[in-house]
């Protein structure tokens, strides 16, 4: 286990010269986060994830949650780390100062969250729970609601869980069963939940769980579901806590990660029905639901990229610190340090430049989001919103598709030693494979994107991204520095080749769906690769501005940059190629075969 | 979890459409291997791996072993199941009947491997470590040694292990310290061993292990090392057990994966040394190594092979069986089994047609094995010991790394569940993840491939096999169903890009050792890429062939081989060129980064 070191001079970087944060904090109501202010949100809470966080990595996996009883205890220390999470009121960082919050932009929120993320993947889940309560009652709360339950969640003294999936309603929410029935203003629900997410714990004083369940009569599907606030404890209207509800948590789940993250089956209403408050309209809960999905699957994408940039960090000094083996093609015949290995380098640059194109997309749809809520004009609103619309299916996928793999070649430059549990290697592999899963799986992701995303304004977003892509790319060209100039001929054909398979996608949809969604997976994985190789350009392009103005006191991660975005147009982006190609010949293919062909 | 169903029909398939195996089976000494016997072997094979080893897959994943003060127990079943592969005589499959074996072929027997391996990848890590001493000793141990320890080892009444590997040797094994002092007709031994793979338990009467040392004054490095038999009980003349010899498991590690398989960290000589005997000539023994190296790194490659196969058997019955949302494009709202889903039918086309390919290069290359063992011309066996040299890197590598993707494809597909341990998906994915490492990294195969197999005969074996290649291609693309044809282009273009990407990396060698090593796993798994295209699409011509005959009975199975040929060329064969890209371009960018831009 080797020490966090949050990398902060590569998340500013990102932060400024690939996702624009200084565009985004001149948007109204954004005007206190100076660049000083940044510094100091970022290194605090780099103290607090580094020195508070990160320690209890290892152990919580090694120590997992306890079950007894319908109690749930967290790992030793989980519960104190919590109480200076909330001390510090890390929470309401981007939220309306009138719920108790600091109104920061999600793009700084976004790299704080990629801190926490990877300090303790586990612990992390709970504040990234309890965003989506807050988010969802913002929103829908009536006035007496957000009085109620915003200005603790908002500090976190009270978590906030999402209840959505039962044993026959996983991707397919529209499934679900439990009941709500109206008794005067509240409701009383019966129904079981599972993979309920940090569920029930000993960290928060309340848990506030947001419910999905279905009234008597409502319509089959996603068109008879309600959302209702279902306290643990409930609230009396002074603020203070009231009686126990009739919810439980009947077991957690033997995971093969994020072991300190309770994952309950919970139980609602098995005496006389626990009590609900709804949120919003009867019967619109998925309404409400997608309100808050984008940002969901964004911080999700960020568990991702959270993971890949640990699992690099820890690869690095391992490989730092490993002496094995002579230099290769040196007289010397001492031994050295791994990292001088050309394979061991070629697995660092590579992890690297995915990490940091990971980061920049991460940010960059964090940006699109403060853009869609803040931004003066409605037209760059109504465009900033649908940019992240089009941009969250990409960054939840291949940002947690990255995670894994990221997290399997850090690894793998562990050699055996990355299959003993005490590098912390194997943890980071398996704490990563949850996130291509929960939030919708990639898969659905991909038929989100093709279906929601391209054909439904039948591909108007994606042609103003890549019009975007090509103006800055035709900046680029012609760019001073050569270095910069030569990223764009590959970058340029990668982005023909993704116009070229939208096409497909708009023209195969259009006509039978299938198709469409045959494709959709290895079209998302493309998109991704152009992406991430466009905002590495976009770096490099910063970065040689920056040293042609003499900043030397940055030389050597400018310079970097640079070179991290050749190794990325290198050695990642001819993947982009693959996908399309897969996505565009190969949905055929795989319809073709019959099911006892499988 | 569900039950292992061995896929014989496949596995028949592939060792006589893509592997050859009649021909094999007409090598002199094989005359036994008659389609009859091999269809009983694979029969009693597979009731075995099916019905013994396979259901204490999960229940020893869940246990793991124990450690008690030297003494390791295997989890609960073990022992009984080891009894019952001794019985049926199963480790001596592939051996010489001098020494109690049954003198098939290795193709056989890799198959017959595989089976084991899909059931049970912890158990069957024994047995594959025992066979690695069966051959030093076939071919290095004296006719005393042959006598004393052979029968025994070839039926699994005693067990054997490898011990290479020491706390600063691992990779570069040159670099061990254990030492070997000469006592009259003995050595006495002294040091420690770590990653010891089944290097203390209960299942057999006896260990014999395969240590590594040094002797007093031995040249430094590769060049100073011995190879010795260290039983665990000394055996006497008449090849009773005799006394306890001085060696000792001193812990076993927690690891990700193959929890039922102790990892032993084995000390040597604790109080007067341990007693060992000397196999081949002093400082000769990495040469001794070397004779067995290339089954050893087949066999880990059908581990990849072998966990790719089981996890997507899990996967599709998963697929048939759970119900979840309604049929995209249809007007029928009833939920149908997720395997209707287009993106689900895309996960498991696309794991069928990566587990086919790469079943067909692991016969493939142990149909090599048994041409250079067995070919009456000198000539033959020198050209097929070459193919088989060339191709032993790519198996390992490509089979393993394949073996994590699929297990990952087939954990995707469980959704939510796969990330529950109780379904097994999550430990085939923590299983596979070891393969990759040991018996030479995936990393260390692709420095072999480019110094050893390409560098050092100037691409002649290379060239040899893109020959054959070109060759097959060229008779298939006049073959009579158009589907086979169809093929071609794709392949033959991939061919091309093969081609100049080794030409590359011969340049650049030979140039500077450093840019080809940089380049060497990409170009190794480009080069996977393209023989799993070229062995499906040889597959698809046999199946074309037997359809044409008439052969009814095997419809379905021979068109799906067409079928999924199709899919790997269109959905997985695009990823060569892009490996063959990241090879030759990104060698260059990923060496330009300095240690302190990592």
């Amino acid at each position: 286990m080797t020490e966090y070191v949050p990398p902060l001079a590569d998340i500013r970087f990102a932060l400024y010269a690939q996702a624009e944060l200084s565009e985004v904090a001149r948007l109204p109501g954004y005007g206190d986060a100076t660049p000083e202010l940044v510094d100091s949100v970022l290194d605090e809470a780099g103290r607090l994830a580094a020195e508070v966080l990160a320690p209890l990595n290892h152990s919580g996996d090694r120590e997992g949650c306890r079950y007894d009883n319908g109690v749930v205890r967290s790992p030793a220390g989980f519960a104190e780390a919590y109480a200076r999470f909330v001390e510090g009121a890390w929470g309401g960082l981007p939220f309306d100062p009138a719920h108790g919050g600091q109104g920061l932009p999600w793009t700084l929120a976004t790299a704080v969250q990629e801190l926490w993320n990877s300090a303790n993947l586990s612990f992390a889940l709970a504040p990234l729970l309890t965003q989506g309560g807050v988010e969802l009652l913002e929103i829908h709360g009536t006035p007496a609601q957000q009085r109620l339950f915003l200005p603790k969640l908002v500090t976190g003294e009270w978590a906030g869980t999402m209840n959505l999936t039962e044993p026959q309603a996983g991707s397919d929410v529209g499934a679900l069963k439990t009941r709500a029935v109206r008794e005067g203003a509240h409701y009383r629900i019966t129904g079981q939940k599972i993979f309920i997410t940090w569920g029930e714990h000993d960290c928060a004083e309340n848990i506030v769980h947001m419910v999905l369940a279905r009234l008597p009569g409502a319509p089959e599907g996603t068109k008879g579901i309600s959302l209702f606030i279902v306290p643990k404890f409930l609230v009396n209207e002074d603020g203070s806590l009231g009686a126990r509800n009739d919810l439980r948590c009947v077991s957690i789940e033997s995971k093969l990660g994020i072991h300190a993250a309770p994952t309950c089956v919970m139980a609602y209403g098995d005496s006389e029905g626990a009590i609900g408050y709804l949120v919003g309209r009867e019967n619109e809960g998925m309404a409400c639901m997608f309100t808050m999905m984008n940002n969901a699957r964004l911080g999700v994408g960020v568990q991702g990229l959270a993971v890949a940039a640990r699992a690099y960090q820890g690869a690095r000094a391992y490989a730092r610190e490993r002496i094995q083996g002579r230099a290769i093609g040196s007289d010397d015949t001492r031994p050295v340090a791994i990292l001088q290995h050309p394979d061991v380098r070629r697995m660092l640059t590579t992890m690297r430049a995915r990490v940091e194109a990971m980061r920049a997309l991460a940010y960059l749809a964090a940006a699109a989001l403060d853009r869609a809520k803040h931004a003066p004009d409605p037209a760059a609103r109504a465009r900033a919103q649908a940019r992240l619309d089009l941009l969250i299916p990409v960054v939840k996928s291949w940002l947690t598709d990255g995670g894994c793999e990221v997290a399997s070649t850090a690894l793998q430059v562990h050699g055996g030693m990355g299959f003993i549990e005490e590098t912390g290697a194997a943890q980071h592999y398996r704490d990563a494979r949850i996130t291509p899963i929960y939030e919708g799986t990639n898969g659905i992701q991909a038929l989100d994107l093709v279906s929601r995303k391209l054909l439904r304004d039948e591909g108007a977003a994606a042609r103003d991204l890549f019009g975007d892509i090509r103006g800055e790319l035709g900046n680029l060209e012609t760019h001073p520095d050569g270095r910069v100039a030569g990223l764009c001929g590959d970058l340029g054909a990668a982005l023909k080749t993704l116009e070229s398979a939208t096409d497909w996608v708009l023209q195969a949809g259009a006509g039978d769906l299938c198709r469409a969604a045959a494709a959709a997976t290895p079209y998302q994985s493309a998109l991704g690769f152009l992406l991430g190789g466009w905002l590495l350009a976009r770096g490099a392009a910063a970065a040689a501005h920056r040293l042609a103005e003499g900043e030397a006191r940055n030389a050597a991660l400018l310079e970097g940059k640079i070179a991290t975005a050749r190794v990325y147009v290198d050695n990642i982006l001819p993947r982009a190629a693959a996908e399309a190609t897969a996505a565009t010949r190969g949905a055929d293919s795989t319809l073709a075969l019959g099911d006892d062909q499988l």
